[in-house]
């Protein structure tokens, strides 16, 4: 009786406590509440063989442990023999069973793969959870976990999963002031100045969850680096971080900033070529690797937006890139080296857009956009860089937009490793309060065909080496974590960082699929719940680019913070942080002209894409105005001409967002009171913004293209003087702002 | 069975999902622990009379009910009968049976007080939770909680209690890009980006949680003000919070920054006496209260530290605060005008100190020391502040010391309202890594004689208007809260958040009896625990003055950031910004000679004050290096030199760290592997600086003392170069740091 009743008070205390605060993530082990099927899980799992010989096998054994003991109540036991119903798990050397099974079935499962089968030993039913590697052993686990999440069946099991990409990497854009460019969920969850001396329980949590959808690699610090990094003081902090996340599979990388030669290390250049610059930086991988045997390698930027680079000393950015790697390569280091580039060239062009700007916006210039400037400074490099480098490209030839083309990079470098940058945190898309599941948007770039090889020569096959047969492979996603109790702000964000763990491990998986597991281990099985909110979750991106940037417009946000519509500015500091760069809005028409006599961007492409894109007339309506500047009463497909598209876009956009709230405040029966309050105050922030969005948008379009806004579309809230005026002082994520 | 199963299944939730991430702060409702008492409060609370008709009645029902439920197991559902063992609760208003116990016990608990009685009614046993108020009642009822989250009886209650002090208000230092000057627990809790539409349940967990101790005010922003957050934008968003919190008793206030009228306003001047500057705020303020009714009024830090002020045309600081004063009166807001002030004569007073300390460390000025700048601006001023202002005194002359005398202000302005300011949040004790219990700092003040009407004219009675009968009072503590999971960083912060509520409300109540309260609440009935833990929190604030700043010394940490020791520092950009300025160490000895052939503040005190510190011989140690410059060979009452004094104390205040080491260590088995993890990091980290403190300091001023340290100390680790070359750029809670 009086455990009877400490357990309804503990049951009380979760709801009542903060059970549902969203800490948890994914990673939620509550008790399955269809009861056939618990009954059935129940009786499937009564024992449990694991022997262990490693933190990462200790690690896997207490998760499944307490994974089975949440969803089913079984209290499993690690025994010595094998009985019915026992789940054997661990390696060819920690298991005799696993040994023979592997022997029996020619299994490998390579580093870090893993099989989940059922069997039998010796006349008993059993169920293997098994890996060549003990890693492969914890992603097992997790994998297995997450078919009893989802409600799975556990009869007649042979899967057998190993990533696709060997380096499946979170970039964190965090400072050493615990600010994170980009951030929207609270401060950076890296507490520099307690380390390495206090362990936070984040950091464990945090390993644990990218090991369980397979992230085995973390940046640490910003892209736009501090070079105070790379001191001891530091360094210290990095390897204590790096000692928490080891059993997890996770490895540490670092942001090298490349002048850190100079500001740390006394020298009078950083020059790549040059002895003393190249030694200093063999000195500091060798320190690095003494106190970080596995450490991961670096980040740079370099010669872009301000950092320092190869090119302030005469240099290519291959010399830059190969430097890191002669000092990395005899730990096994590697380097990844971005191409988000738009330097030195587009200064110029500046020049010579200020000069054509004179008397209105107008499309001065015809060659060098900053579309083309990642592909002319590294194009010629192909071929140039060292075995242990990548180069990191972002999905699309700007930044992160709501939708853009992929890269003309991905088919233009065979003898380069090139690797994939996305963006979890939201900088482009609704920042911290937008619903929008991101794995659409991942899963178009990695499905679309460079041709690079001919037909099917997805980016997806660039990125996993197949298609070139390159040895290192890697793909990195921006995070969207801060040290909000719930991680990313957005409870919906969580799914973001899910969707990019899944798809680094296995690209072909679809965007359905990973939002159904994902609501389903976050929120509900409920199956009213889980289609309702899969659907929301799979439109979302579209509802998206609808209300901010339909049609292929793009970089409209306001200036410097990105938040919200701001088409208008002119003024920034360079012409191609100007949202009037982008769009080239004027009374013909609307659209930036990257065909052969505009821009010609698209020749960066092969002939195959370049003719899906290059006719406005039968270029896909998604990308029309990235590539077409377009009369404003050109007919689109729909019948309508593109003013009244546009307008059509922005106002379904709009109604989208209230469909989304509608759909939301239908499953509130589903889940709990907490987490559903947030999404839903999110959603009117949601919906508030999306209006906003259309009606500055199209007041602002309106003033070139003179045409009345239909009829049947709401009014605009105010006038375009007052969209204008608003002023965001303290956005988040830029400066020092949170 | 199912039931019971899931129950089992939540109980592993609780302890496996994040139950003692610290959330909870002390208001947890487990099971009590003792089955003998869990069966006395089981039968003697069975049944609950409470009628709601507010929305604070509301809450205090469901807190009741929750609290009840979590504690005992029993799930109380009000009914309208009276039966045996049945809670009454409400007020005379909300309830007859309250109100014919208040007529006939001729009972008025007044605006906030409750009265918890046992009682009969119609031959019933019943227990009354009552009071004249609907906040009175929330108030009771997180009392009665209290009782029983500390195990105390229920028999033959009578507890009438009412605040001694009107206004107890946490003063953030919280600024709109939600860093938090002084702030070591991660970035502000106000969202500002996502107010007003985004209601984080942190406000409205936060409000409970004020109201549990009886905070009723709180000032949202930085003292070092924004006039952004008076316009309208920003008062959509403060009005957001005010409506969460109106409900807990807890008012909104705001920092107002005095130049607010030109920086915000358009006007060309904020001279307080200009009628266009004098309607602008009465404006401001009629806007404000249209939107929030019960605003409580603004905080002004003027003239100091670089915020502009009355002094800037010309006015007085009593002009400054009247305009402020007249502009809320008649809304019914008050004006807490801050009297940290050293502005206008230290900056003379810094360059005479520059030309006497031409040719090394001496002691350049006898008279106008940063110690006695209040006094002096403020003084004077008695009986010149309108009556809905308050000035708002720091507790010790200089600025949050580990141990300060108290101000001399509190015996020198009596037609002055005086109000107290604490800081929570430990710039100078140790930031958010020391255990530094504050109750025994505040209530050091709260006790302090300023003989201004003779013997017994403690601080406590200054404040809370009974010396001078004065009817408004108030007290406030800079808030050491962030959005840190756990509200405050180290788990023993939340120590310092509570005890100020509770001495705010009554600050008769001993610092034993709140450590003991807390522990019980936060962790633990178990005896051992209590008696280990609330042991070291009562010697933790004692230690800390031993091993940073023993014998009278202060202001020797890190310049700018506080965070260390650095008693060498002699380049701030100002004589007071410097440490050397406030130990005067020299080849003679140690210490600033404040006595009347010193710089005279000692003139400051009432004569029976002066006679307890003038004297070097007969002066409190505690005190001494305060008040005098002492030769090194100078004979402490010990029989030690001061010198071996000055080695003795920052030695035991090591070995005391260790001490509390091994205590913590020894409750291991006490409470949950989480936040016994914590504290046992953080003591490591404590103990780390303790010695780092202590080798510094005396390694330091061996060089004035020239004399050995004493054979049976540890010997330095590092040598004073190295202690004077450790730069921290990342400290937090300065800038834009976190």
């Amino acid at each position: 009786m009086l455990k009877y009743t400490l357990s309804v008070f503990f049951a009380l205390l979760c709801f009542w406590g903060k059970a549902e605060d969203g800490y948890r993530l994914w990673l939620r082990y509550d008790k399955v509440q269809d009861a056939a099927l618990l009954q059935r899980y129940q009786s499937a799992l009564t024992a449990l063989s694991f022997y262990t010989s490693s933190a990462t096998l200790d690690i896997a054994k207490k998760e499944l442990i307490k994974g089975i003991s949440g969803l089913t109540g079984n209290r499993l036991r690690p025994r010595e023999g094998v009985t019915n119903n026992c789940i054997i798990a661990g390696t060819p050397a920690s298991s005799v069973f696993v040994k023979k099974f592997f022997q029996k079935n020619k299994l490998n499962t390579g580093n870090e793969g893993y099989v989940i089968s059922t069997g039998n030993v010796g006349g008993k039913k059993v169920l293997f959870i098994a890996a060549t590697k003990d890693i492969g052993v914890l992603y097992g686990v997790f994998a297995f976990l997450r078919l009893l999440q989802t409600n799975q069946p556990l009869e007649n099991l042979f899967m057998v999963s190993a990533p696709k990409i060997q380096n499946r990497i979170l970039d964190h854009w965090d400072n050493l002031n615990r600010t994170v460019e980009r951030g929207y969920a609270g401060a950076s969850i890296w507490n520099w100045h307690t380390l390495p001396d206090y362990i936070d329980q984040r950091y464990i949590d945090y390993a644990r969850a990218n090991a369980s959808v397979g992230i085995n690699g973390t940046v640490l610090t910003n892209v736009n680096a501090n070079a105070r990094v790379l001191t001891k003081t530091y360094l210290i902090k990095v390897k204590a971080l790096a000692d928490v996340f080891r059993p997890y599979g996770l490895k540490v990388y670092l942001t090298a900033k490349f002048s850190a030669p100079v500001e740390i290390g006394g020298l009078k250049t950083a020059d790549p070529l040059d002895p003393g610059v190249r030694n200093w930086w063999k000195e500091k991988c060798d320190e690095i690797y003494s106190m970080i045997p596995d450490f991961g390698g670096f980040l740079v930027k370099a010669n872009s937006e301000g950092q320092p680079g190869p090119q302030s000393y005469g240099r290519t950015h291959a010399d830059g890139a190969n430097m890191f790697a002669d000092a990395l390569a005899p730990h096994g280091g590697i380097v990844m080296w971005r191409a988000f580039v738009y330097d030195l060239r587009v200064q110029k062009e500046q020049e010579r857009f200020e000069e054509g700007n004179k008397g209105g916006h107008g499309n001065p210039i015809a060659a060098e956009d900053r579309f083309k400037q990642a592909y002319n400074e590294f194009a010629p490099l192909d071929g140039k860089f060292k075995k242990n480098v990548l180069l990191q490209v972002k999905n699309g030839p700007i930044d992160f937009q709501p939708r853009e083309p992929f890269s003309p990079l991905f088919g233009a470098m065979p003898e380069t490793q090139l690797m994939m940058e996305f963006q979890l945190t939201q900088e482009y898309l609704g920042q911290g309060t937008h619903l929008v599941f991101e794995a659409p948007l991942f899963k178009e770039v990695l499905d679309a065909d460079t041709y690079a090889r001919g037909m099917g020569s997805v980016v997806a096959k660039v990125i996993d080496g197949s298609l070139y047969h390159h040895p290192l492979t890697a793909i990195a996603g921006v995070a969207n974590i801060g040290n909000d109790i719930n991680w990313t702000g957005h409870p919906f964000g969580q799914a973001n960082w899910y969707a990019f763990g899944r798809l680094a491990w296995d690209h072909e998986l679809s965007s359905a699929r990973i939002a159904n597991e994902w609501v389903r281990q976050t929120f509900s099985n409920n199956r009213d719940f889980v289609t309702t909110t899969t659907s929301m979750m799979l439109a979302s991106r579209e509802i998206l680019v609808d209300y901010m940037t339909p049609l292929g417009l793009n970089h409209i946000m306001g200036t410097g913070h990105h938040y919200g519509p701001a088409p208008w500015v002119d003024n920034a500091g360079r012409a191609d942080w100007n949202p009037v760069y982008y769009h080239r809005a004027d009374s013909e028409g609307l659209g930036f002209n990257r065909t052969a006599n505009g821009s010609n961007a698209l020749a960066q492409y092969r002939p195959e894409v370049q003719k899906q894109w290059d006719n406005s007339r039968t270029c896909d309506e998604k990308y029309l105005l990235w590539f077409h500047h377009v009369p404003w009463n050109f007919k689109m497909h729909s019948g309508r001409s593109l003013w009244e598209a546009l307008c059509y876009k922005y106002n379904i956009g709009c109604d989208s967002v209230k469909w989304m709230q509608r759909e939301w405040n239908a499953v509130k029966p589903f889940i709990d009171e907490e987490r559903f309050k947030q999404v839903q105050q999110l959603l009117v922030i949601q919906e508030k913004e999306a209006v906003w969005w259309r009606d500055a948008c199209l007041l602002y379009f309106q003033t070139f293209s003179k045409m009345p806004v239909p009829a049947q579309y709401e009014k605009p809230q105010h006038t375009l003087e007052y969209y204008k005026s608003l002023k965001f002082s303290y956005a988040p994520g830029i400066g020092g702002n949170l």
